[in-house]
């Protein structure tokens, strides 16, 4: 980190003028914002300026290099084992990461899944496991590497510590609407993966209209510059870009998506979600140096489950122990006969959000039995009458919001109206 | 006023995403911004939307009237003159406003001049009279009412319940790097000047490198831009483009500068100074109703000159007092002859700031003695060892920083070598 100083008004009007920023530029903003020395409008004039101008790499890996420098830093060196974790841009019904990290780390490969709480429609992994009975998101990172090396596998809460310029910045676009620029994203989410000291990390990149990104050239965008930074930084990451057009699976909650989650652990469950918990794993082993591990065995043959009770125990949690079930549901019927057109994506996640899965604020806790339970999905064939969707709630007054949210979010026609989408998994980035 | 209410995030989004603001959504974010309900990092990235995709003429209105609502507005209906005002977007040695306005109002018309102090290399028009003793800038609006109705003519700070909102912004966009953005810069000035109730408005808008904006086009832009404004909310507007590439005048401070204006009414001075006060005062006069005035009479009559006067001692500074001079002074003679090449506006006005006529804080006082006086112009013949110009300052170590900022901002050579500008007044808009 230099000691330079520079005049932050300077680098927002280069910024502005569509000019690049120097590393030394840069490591000092970052410090700077992290002390408070650079204010909040400062920073956001400058988030504005990145969105509508763009970073080049060298900017980019700089910002990110600058926000891990910010914080304290981790590493797996001792555990004498390849440590690989996988992170998912988010998505409607994405439980991929609790069937995902146990079969994973049933090849003997350190899984470290840091994982973060649900803002907005996309649900959190931590709240989705809460939901167990005793299990918690806590623990210190000696109880992680006690895990890590004797289950393999962890799913945890990112400590506090790492990349804090991260955690202020998030914030502050949250509110001033610079989210969605890629060299923001991307060294958002790559700050906090570098800083945890994975070695192997595959990115699942979703687009499709419930994804943040609709359009898949800014999903491969993205992709491909957080794989870039990843390498950059001696991480070996790949991506895949994933289609989040139609809800993942059958479940969208908490607690439901749990259930599925052993379903397929069990050797069941929704097509979709054996295929992409599949894919994942086998671009996660072959980051892992196992590009033969053979993954559908692990499955079949309960492996993989072994390691998720175990897992799950670790961390305070009965794997079976029932799950809490809501107080209130509201089903939705066919009112024709036909084929199911479409199902998107985006309002059926704030369906589940109004009903209670998700949080507005961040500080507002979930209801874990909260959630919708998919009967059909788009492509198969419906008869008037039968069930489309059960909606879950402890409160009952929340289902008027959740099916105004869905007006218009499926329909049912003749099946030669009805549009196949392209392969779940459209592209591989590496 | 409308109290719908809006999101702030979606009205930065849409601006980010190259929308346009509805009259509604623009007055909320005003007088939210006022009440401190949107917060500086909100208005910082809607200040860089803006500045980076535009607003549109609507837009723009909106804008300004919003910003006129969230403070008081003045009216001189019941002064039974015509009122006329200018505007300089500022320069170096623009000391236009001191013959200007005597000019204007010994024709019978009301002049308003609500000034404001200099920061950066432009000086103020207040700090400049402040050099007179005993003259104050402050005074109350039935002073004024009263000093317009008998002398014609008034120079004051601008009050400050005028565009509160506008006050509030202009600090932000200093620190944010978002000043250069014409629809912002277009509605700060513009609100004031609209609230403060001149029934006429001539603008003089600066080009060239000593300029805010050293392009013609941009100056162009932003004064159609003020004009369709001003005539837009019923006040006639009409606007000069002029050239600041090199210093207006010889002198460039403060007391010197008012040494210089006095001149001009006792019908010497700079042909450059003479120039453009004669042009504003015909610009100014027609749009008062006095196409015909015999503004060159009135400037060799004397008649200027005594509502000079009378001005200066209605706010109680003495005309014939002696001027501060400055305890020390450095002059830089020609090391070659031939004729002066380049004399270039900008170095020059951060030179006479530096040896103190500025200020760098709002806060800041300045040396009212502290300047530069030209001995020579640009285009003129030198002979080696002829005194170029001269510095003055308070503290002789001032010199050095401001001979730094001099260097390369003047060059002697073959008179074949000098390239003459356009003419000082390049366009009329209105």
């Amino acid at each position: 980190m230099t000691t330079e100083a520079h005049d932050i008004v300077d680098l927002i009007r280069t910024k502005r003028d569509k000019g690049l920023l120097t590393t030394s530029q840069i490591d000092w903003m970052i410090d700077a914002y992290t002390r408070g020395y650079v204010e909040d409008s400062q920073m956001s004039a400058m988030a504005m300026a990145i969105l509508l101008n763009g970073m080049e790499r060298r900017e980019i890996r700089d910002l990110t290099l600058a926000m891990i420098a910010s914080g304290e830093t981790m590493s797996f060196d001792g555990l004498g084992k390849t440590t690989v974790d996988k992170h998912s841009t988010g998505g409607v019904g994405d439980k991929i990461t609790l069937p995902l990290m146990p079969l994973v780390a049933s090849f003997g490969v350190a899984v470290p899944q840091l994982s973060g709480r649900g803002l907005g429609h996309t649900g959190g992994t931590l709240d989705k496991l809460e939901s167990i009975p005793g299990w918690r998101a806590e623990i210190t990172n000696e109880e992680m590497f006690a895990q890590l090396r004797d289950v393999g596998g962890v799913i945890c809460a990112a400590g506090g510590g790492l990349a804090p310029a991260d955690k202020k910045l998030y914030a502050l676009r949250d509110t001033t609407g610079t989210v969605e620029a890629i060299p923001l994203i991307a060294s958002s989410i790559m700050s906090k993966k570098i800083a945890e000291g994975t070695q192997a990390l595959v990115l699942d990149v979703k687009f499709g209209s419930g994804a943040f990104m609709q359009d898949i050239a800014l999903s491969r965008e993205l992709a491909q510059t957080m794989v870039d930074l990843g390498n950059d930084a001696g991480v070996r990451t790949s991506a895949l870009l994933t289609d989040m057009h139609r809800p993942l699976g059958l479940a969208i909650g908490n607690a439901n998506e749990v259930r599925e989650s052993v379903e397929v652990l069990a050797g069941g469950g929704p097509a979709d979600i054996i295929e992409l918990t599949l894919a994942l794993a086998r671009e996660m082993l072959t980051q892992a140096g196992h590009p033969d591990a053979d993954v559908e065995g692990a499955l079949a043959s309960g492996r993989a489950m072994d390691t998720w009770r175990a897992v799950i125990r670790a961390q305070g949690g009965d794997p079976d122990a029932a799950l809490p079930v809501a107080r209130e549901t509201h089903t939705v019927y066919a009112d024709a006969s036909g084929v199911l057109l479409e199902q998107l994506a985006l309002p059926f996640g704030i369906a589940a959000w109004r009903l209670g899965a998700g949080r507005a604020r961040a500080s507002d806790p979930v209801q874990h039995a909260a959630g919708i339970d998919l009967h059909v999905k788009a492509g198969e064939a419906v008869t008037a009458g039968q069930p489309l969707f059960t909606l879950s709630a402890d409160e009952p007054a929340r289902f008027e919001r959740a099916l105004e949210a869905l007006d218009g979010a499926y329909a049912i026609g003749p099946a030669a109206e009805y549009t196949a989408r392209g392969p779940l998994v459209a592209e591989r980035i590496g």
